[in-house]
Formats: structure tokens, sequence, C-alpha cells
């Protein structure tokens, strides 16, 4: 017999079918049993009758057997639907029940557990419907990303993730050891591959892993994370950059509340506040507003979130661009605006008081970008497989990258990052699996 | 004014446009100038005439420079049409051409060169016409898959790139300076995270990053790959994986027919021959068809080559499934056939001779699992992170993993994957550029 899932038992009333899933709870009521299953479609409820001859597997049967069933699907008599529930309106009446796989757990799945025991407990918790739907929204946060930029003609391209000199001296970077005693690196941005690319095909994005060996323990850091990033040739200014992330951000929101507007109400999150046009500050501007000095550099986190409470009031959103940060504190590729000496065409979103993105405008001249190598101390010679890109004649270009799981956790309002993560790594978490070779 | 994209050209006849890209080929005649630009979209040639404000830059720029220019688009008379050509029957009369940046290239643009200087200089080489195709190509087969597998109710999943100790002492692994003087590894394949993915949400895939520290130096070998996985709960056996390969990769090679069936015309790649069901053969039967040992425990390159003759003339087809290698030389997850004794419900799937999927069913049981990893000499308490999910209920599954560098390279008829890769890494080559940190 062909597998019905849970999902579709709804067609099948009066019939007999098989059944694969997940035991969630048993409640054993002496001459029946009673079972909820899950499969990946959805739960129903099972029940094995006193004279079946299922009876005596039920009474083994515990909570995360996975099972294979056969049974018949009946309507429940008006007074025990079990309304606002799925499959609340039927039963499964087993007939056979065979035991796929036994299973012992070390607590009820579903459970509230602190952070940590939640993910020392990874491949267990995830099984928990919460876990399930966070990382289907991040699933389809990342479809989304894809299917926007496809749509603007942009191209996928896989960046490298290993790199084989510390051209700029980042402290944050681990170190590899390569062949023969050689040290590589582990990228830490597709940054300088994404912008030889955009020389290449225009209009390229990435959805690609970065690593991070900065000493933080917070809630908004990994250290390995995924980053969502584009970069666009033939550009007025970082404002068409930023115009792209825009329609690329609206279309990730739609996307979500179209397939997963049942998870947003079950986690209590909301759906975002996405206005027309997204409100965009100069830092000193956000700075005025918050009653800060202009001369800080960059925004703290709570002025993040102060700013967020501002976007909310005045602009019902909960998106801000924040632009021209100071030239001195950015990277050597950032574009100055010439209007506004001293600042940048560079830009930061922040969603729900965090910053989920940054990107803007970058030096495409190659005399220009060797100076502004120079300026920031380094050595042109280390970064001369990128100025080939330059030298060899590059188009106006920017682009900007986005925090996937950070763009998740605020999306479903999770208070860490962690919980958007399927397998976090930090400072002192990481697990002792190295995979297998198939081939 | 608006940019125009060099493709939409012949709609503007008549009219002024604005084009930006690059310069192809510069012909000085003298009095006027002809250029060949290119953009994202395609090439159209323009002329400077004597008159023309724009004619003293046009003798200064050169090949390869990134140029702006506005002109009008001009039907060219009957007898200079370019018949076969883009563009070959209009031309763009340039009135204003502005230098965006100034080039200076080693050798000419799509030059024939050996694949050491091509790959050398990446980030000029990657223009050309051959190679941007290449991996327009790729990025489709990329997104045919993620289709197909979307389209079977399989979510995709980010697979952890940093392994935390080497639990199966795999000399193939990168080693990686990871805080406070722990060492974790690279991850040589996300096989037992998209397992316990299988346990979580049934259906999974990913498209990932693997790392293999292996010292080959062969046309079929890279330090970094991107593999594209999936894994499947509820199956009755292996046949159920390969029934789904099969159908994504009839997707994949519909869709590449489809989107770039000019592309394998002009790399003299023929559209590969994908039979209504690809053969099946078991390793010992294939062994006999070659003629050599059935007690070889694999297929060596030859082999594999000879067998895609034998598929190609008796199937009509380039696919061709190996199954059934000797269980003592895979991997403690793979299943034992009950009917087969001593050998695997293991699948190879070669493509045009080359190796470009393996798979199978995977052990699910607890106690089998515990007694295979020990059979192998490895020690259980090393995998208690992943023992975890069998303990607390596996269902039956198994999966696969396609090597992208290897489908795209044997799709083009590439002679070598580094060609299918953007920026190849390999025991000797690895560029020294640690990617900048944006944020």
């Amino acid at each position: 017999m062909e597998r019905t899932l849970i999902g579709n038992l709804q067609s099948k009333v009066g019939e007999r079918v098989l059944v694969q899933g997940s035991v969630s709870v048993r409640r054993d009521q002496g001459k029946m049993v009673f079972f909820d299953f899950r499969d990946r479609s959805g739960s129903v409820q099972g029940v094995v009758l006193p004279k079946s001859d299922a009876i005596e597997t039920a009474k083994e049967v515990r909570a995360e057997y996975v099972v294979s069933v056969e049974g018949t699907v009946n309507k429940r008599p008006e007074k025990n639907v079990n309304a606002g529930v799925q499959n609340g309106d039927i039963e499964l009446e087993i007939h056979t029940l065979e035991v796929l796989s036994k299973a012992e757990t070390p607590f009820e799945l579903g459970s509230e557990l602190n952070l940590d025991t939640y993910l020392d407990h990874l491949p267990f918790t995830l099984r928990a419907e919460r876990s399930k739907n966070i990382f289907k929204v991040q699933a389809t946060i990342a479809e989304a990303f894809r299917e926007a930029m496809r749509g603007r003609d942009f191209t996928e391209f896989q960046s490298p993730l290993l790199v084989g000199g510390d051209a700029e001296g980042g402290a944050a970077a681990f170190k590899v050891d390569y062949y023969y005693d050689q040290k590589a690196f582990l990228a830490t941005s597709p940054q300088l591959y994404k912008q030889m690319m955009a020389g290449v095909l225009e209009r390229v994005f990435t959805v690609t892993k970065i690593f991070r060996g900065e000493k933080h323990a917070t809630t908004r850091h990994l250290s390995e994370a995924v980053c969502m990033d584009f970069e666009m040739a033939f550009i007025k200014d970082h404002t068409e950059v930023m115009e792209t992330l825009e329609h690329v951000m609206k279309h990730i929101v739609a996307k979500v509340i179209e397939k997963h507007g049942d998870v947003l109400q079950k986690m209590g999150a909301e759906a975002p506040l996405v206005p027309e046009k997204f409100p965009v500050l100069k830092l000193r501007e956000a700075q005025e507003i918050l009653g800060v000095s202009t001369s800080e550099p960059d925004l703290e986190p709570e002025h993040e979130r102060a700013l967020w409470e501002w976007a909310k009031k005045e602009h019902n959103s909960d998106f801000v661009f924040v632009t021209h940060f100071p030239l001195s504190k950015r990277p050597f590729y950032t574009y100055e605006d010439e209007a506004d000496k001293g600042y940048t065409k560079y830009f930061d979103l922040l969603f729900r008081g965090l910053e989920i993105n940054s990107g803007g405008q970058r030096v495409h001249n190659y005399e220009n970008l060797v100076e502004r190598i120079k300026a920031k101390g380094l050595d042109p010679e280390k970064f001369s497989f990128y100025l080939e890109a330059f030298k060899t004649g590059m188009p106006p270009h920017g682009g900007c990258s986005t925090g996937l799981e950070r763009m998740t956790a605020r999306l479903l309002n999770l208070p860490n990052v962690k919980e958007a993560t399927l397998f976090p790594r930090d400072l002192n978490r990481i697990d002792s699996l190295l995979s297998t070779d198939e081939k």
C-alpha cells in the first residue's frame, strides 16, 4: 500500500490507508490505546480498539517511536470533534501497527528548556513544532531572496571560503592548516569576490557562509553564519543598491506572510511594518534624533533599538536605513560622497532595531583604490589578484550583505540569533562531528 | 536618461539611447572609429562619425575600457547586415562617449590560454564569453536542483562547515585553529547533519561547501567544492532515493537545455542522452560486462568511462547507476542488503563516464548503528551527538550527494573540473584574498 500523508487524510474518509510517522503522545486507557501521530504534513489522532490485532504492540509503543500504521479514516461523532485542530474531525482506527524504530527520550519533546539544554540535544529538540517552523521560515527567506534577485537579472555564484593570505591582517579570521605547512584562512565575507564578479556578470548574488573568530558572546554573534549578498554594476550611486535591497526585503516579507502567516501568529510575531518607502537617515540625522553626539562613528545597539521606535512612530516602518558613516572608520573600498566630504555612500539597514544588512557604493577607479589601500596602511601587492579586476576595467558598482540568521530572528521575534541557527557555533560550542565522505 | 540594455536595442530603432558596457574591440579607421560594445545582455557595433563630439575621446579608448555612450540606433543598409550575429542588422551612431574606467589588459580577452595562465588572471579571464556561459549554466543547475527538490516537498537547510572533532580520524580533513587553542575541522561532507535533519523534517536538501585535503592533483579533484545533497525519510529502500535522483537529474538537464541550448551548441557539448529509465547495474554485473575481476571493491576511472560507452550503446543513456558495493569498503552508516549479504544498498551515479553522485539507504536502527561504528574501529562515544537522533527514534531513510562542479564539467564537456569552479583551490593554488568585513 502507498503511504498517505496525514495532511491528505481528509480526502480519505471511509478508506483504509497507510500512515507513517512519529508518535507524539500515547494515552493508554486500559482497553483502548489512543495515539497522536505526526509526519511532515501534520498530526492526527489514532485509536486502537480492544479487539484490534495491534493492541498488544500498541501497549508497548511510547512517545517518539517511529511507526507504520494501517487504519481506516473515520469521521468523529459531532460531540467528539476537536474544533480548530488539524484533523480534529477525523480519527484513524488502527488495524496494524509496526514499530520502525524505538525511542528513548531525554525529556518530553517541546518542553520549555534553557538555551544550553536545548542546544545540547538538537538532534532531538529540533523536532519540536516551533523549531521546525523556524527553519521552514528560514528556507523561505533564502528562497525568496534568490527569487527576487533572479527577477532582476542577477546570477548566483559560489564564493570561495578558503582564502590564501591574510591580506588585511584581520584578527577575526580563523586560520586553516593547508597543504605542506601553508596557512590558509576562512573567508570573513564574500566582499572582494562579489566585486570581482560584478566586473564579470554585472549583477551577481550569493548565499554563502562567513566565519568570524571575534570573541563575542552576545545574542547576535555567531562564529559561522550565512549571508545573502549581492553586487551590481553600472549604478549611479548607493541609492540604487538601497532601492534593490528594499525590493528584495519586500519580496521576502510578502513571501513569508503568504506561506507562514500561521507560524508568525503561533510564535507571537507580528507581520512586519513595511511602508511604501523605507525611511532613510544620515547617521548624523539619526544621532540628532536620538540626542547622541554626531562625532560618534557608529550606533550602539540601544541606539538601533531607539531608532526602531522612531521609525514605527514616524513612518509606520520596521525598517530604517542609516547612511553616510564617516570614511575614516569604513573599509578601503567604501565610496566617499563628493557632496559630503569625509562621509561615505554606505548604509546599514536596521530591521526591528537590529542591523541586518550593510552595503554601499564601492571605489571602482584603480588608482583611487590603490591609494585607499595604502591609506589604510595595507600593502597593495597583497591585493594584486583583486586589483587585476580594476586594472582591466571595472564599472561603477555597489552591493550589500544580509545576515540570514539575524533576519530570521527578528522576523520571528526570537531573542537569540542562535535559535535561528540549526547547529550554532560560538565561543563555547561546536559539536564534534566530522562528516563522513560518501564518495 | 535611463540605461537601455544592448539586448533591448532592436525595439529602439530611430531613438536616442544610453548604453553602458565594456569595449570588446575598437577599430580606428582614421576618420571614423568603430566599436564593439558588450553588456550583460549582449553586443552591438557602434560607430563614431568624423563630426561627432565624441571623436577625440573615441581615439583614446581601448579594448576593455568601461564606457557610457549616448547614440542613435540605426538600421544598417542591407549590404552591411551581419547575418546570424546578435544586433547584426543595427548600429549605434555615437554622439557622446564617457569613459567610466580605463583598462590595461595582460592579453586579449578570450585568447587561447593554458590553464595556469587562465587561472592566474581570473578577475579578467572570467569575462570571456565562454567562462561567463559556464557559470550561468552552473547557476541554472543549482537552481533546477532546488526547484526539483521543493517540488517534492523537500526543505532546504544550512549545514555547518566548522566541526568540533575528528570523530573518524579522517586524514582528509583540514584543521582549523578555533578559540583558545581548540582544534576544529572543516566538514568533508554534510552527511551526518543531513541524516539528523531527515529525522527532523523528513525531506531535506542542502547546497553546501565541502573541503578535502587529499593530496590529489587530478582533473577531477578540488580542495573546496560544492555538493548538492538530499536526504529522505520513510523510504522502502535505496531505489526510492534513486528514483528521486533520476527525477532531479531529468529536471536539471531539461532546464539547462531550455535556458542554454545555444551555449551547449557553442561549446560543442551534446544534449545529454536521457532515457525513460536510467540503466542500473550491480557492481559485479558491471565488472562482468567490463571483463574485470568481481573481487575489486570499486571501479577505476577507465572502467567508468567504458561503462559510459556500454550505457550509450545498450540504453541510449549518458547516465548509469552502479549499486551493491561491498559492505567492507563502505562507511559505517551504509545499509547492508539482506538479500545480498556482504553487499550494500548503496549506489553511484555515473554521468558521461564520471561519478557525479553517490548515495544509498542508511542504517536507522540505533543498536545496529553503534555496532557498525565499533566494527570500523571507531568510538561510539565520539558520535554521541549524532547518535542521539537514532536513540530518540529515527525513520528509515536514505539520500545522496551530487558534485556541482563535476556535473557542470561533464554537461559542458570541459576536460578539467577546475574550469567549472569560479576560484578553484587545489594542491598548488589558492589566492590570497581575505575578504573584508562589511559590517
